[in-house]
């Protein structure tokens, strides 16, 4: 009898913001696995903190890269999936020994989460489920008061890494838009906002739900680097003055 | 002292998807709020039905329009308009007493959700907080366990009730995209699919979560209506064998 693998979305950053389901899964998980660069807490860790038990085993999956070279390099392609490869190996040992494992996941699993890596390589393997959670985007646009879109509205999810031209296009066609992995790409999102016409309106949230958190226009933020725990709202409805 | 107005989002179906803030200020709510059409139940009220006591006092806010007419029909737009008045002036009526007011939302109330309209009719008015809820998209590609977007890949939220040559240009353009408001534009929504080179992959999903749930390829579901509660998953990262 093999063990359970589960994704469990533990939202954005806020405790309160877990769902039932979460919260009853990592409490009787026998393993609870968490990513984490080597050297940085895991934020989906530090969010579920108090819901772990001594007796529970705990799994560090920690990324071997801390200093960020770029992704199409071929050197970092396979040490990162070495890295996955290795974890998952990790997370099948348990679940072989019929232990369920939950695989904490930042905001929710399926959307630019690292468990992503593991249920491509378990989920054939092992009996799998997914928890979603709250996504850090509804996390920032509920914590900003930000209604997003009703109605016919497009609303594309960009990740800040796209090339500035790009960026722009996609912009300038949807009604609402969200920019993720902002970081250092800042200076380069605030660039293609500007060319798309749409810089007035945008908001820029922080650490959304967690303590530290604050939202601005993006207008009035200065263009230096973002931390790794932000992202760039474009309304659609309210932007229009939605009634 | 005026009371406090909560969009709470309920999530996609499963009451155990409700996150521990939602049922927090559910129980705490002097009065309670749903949208619904005449004659039908409230999803999102049949959510939560077991955390509401009889001492909460309801409000059922009823759309006066159960014949689907067209959106753009002058007679629709101030017909709703008129109705989203009234049903604000009724919350502001608890609030002005000094009533703590919870409007639940399916999903997340800020995303496509009708709560919207009492936020922008009120929220200036009156302390006003809102609380994130997973995403029926979420709840989807979690029941369905499909991989969506990871890395650089872009994601497009398509409501169903675009024009045909719209959503297929939208489709060819972005890496994974989710397709709401299915119901009767499914047939329009699977051609567009087609006419992308996109309907290999795509996923269909039904009543997400909720007690009759399933979902399945796309091209293996019957080309009539879908249900209110149906939409289409085009996933990203998974589609293109994700590693
Ligand atoms: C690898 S993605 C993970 C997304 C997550 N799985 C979700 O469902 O939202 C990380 C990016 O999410 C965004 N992010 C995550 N949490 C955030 C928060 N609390 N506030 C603002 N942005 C956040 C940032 O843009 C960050 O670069
Ligand atoms: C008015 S929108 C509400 C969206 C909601 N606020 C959210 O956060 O997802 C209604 C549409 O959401 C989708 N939907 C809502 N719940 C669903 C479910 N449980 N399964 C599949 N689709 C659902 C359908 O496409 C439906 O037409």
């Amino acid at each position: 009898m093999s063990g359970r693998l589960i994704g469990v979305g533990t939202g954005p950053g806020d405790p309160e913001l877990l769902t039932l389901k979460a919260v009853r899964a990592i409490e009787a998980a026998d393993v609870v696995a968490h990513f984490a660069k080597a050297g940085n807490g895991s934020n989906a860790r530090g969010i579920v903190a108090d819901l772990i038990r001594p007796e529970q085993v705990e799994e560090a999956l920690l990324y071997p890269i801390t200093t960020e070279i770029e992704r199409t390099d071929p050197g970092y392609v396979s040490a990162i999936t070495g890295f996955y490869d290795e974890a998952a190996e990790r997370l099948a040992a348990h679940l072989a020994s019929g232990h369920t494992v939950a695989v904490l996941s930042e905001g929710d699993p399926l959307f630019y989460g690292s468990y992503m890596h593991m249920h491509v390589r378990l989920a054939h393997r092992f009996p799998t489920e997914v928890i979603p959670g709250v996504t850090a985007m509804s996390g920032c646009w509920s914590a900003a008061g930000v209604p997003m879109v009703q109605g016919d509205d497009v609303m594309s999810v960009l990740p800040g890494t796209l090339p500035e031209t790009d960026l722009a296009r996609r912009l300038g066609e949807s009604e609402a838009a969200v920019v993720m992995k902002l970081g250092r790409n800042l200076p380069k999102v605030r660039r293609a906002l500007a060319a798309a016409g749409r810089l007035e309106g945008a908001v820029y949230v922080e650490r959304g739900t967690m303590a530290a958190a604050r939202h601005l226009p993006l207008a009035e933020k200065a263009d230096d680097a973002a931390p790794y725990f932000a992202l760039v709202l474009v309304p659609g409805w309210a932007g229009r003055g939605g009634a």
